[in-house]
């Protein structure tokens, strides 16, 4: 059976401040990495669904309804394919 | 100027339970995606270094020392070099 591996990064817009974001990258540069920059935090959610016609259009349903806020957050995904036993 | 866009993946490890994963998962059934399983949620950091000799050991050494909770989590990142005017 094939069924689809589903790999959602869910992260702030750009005009969002990430507090998260900066309390790690002061961490970062209290551990003596003074290079680090710009870090922003982010979620990854991965899942497995049965390959079906809707796959893509559910999985746009599925950020927007769920997995993503849609106000200060955006997504991306990666579908790949895999043969599962 | 050159400088190194990091991106890390942290999920958490095959072994490992994850409640947030299973939270989730149900809240996609309830919302009629009954095909998805296998939710697992990770983290997604993204930030910027300045390109150095030392970029890749920096970066697995802030991995272990503060990113990554490697007793309980994994670990991947990609490195990618941009040109920052």
């Amino acid at each position: 059976m094939v069924v689809k591996k589903v790999k959602v990064f869910v992260t702030l817009k750009e005009s969002v401040l990430d507090p998260q974001g900066k309390a790690v990258e002061a961490a970062l540069h209290q551990l003596g990495f003074s290079g680090v920059k710009d870090v922003r935090i982010g979620k990854y959610i991965e899942f497995v669904v049965a390959d079906g016609a809707d796959g893509e259009r559910d999985i746009r349903a599925m950020c927007e309804k769920l997995l993503a806020n849609t106000v200060i957050e955006d997504y991306r995904y990666e579908v790949e394919e895999v043969v599962s036993l």
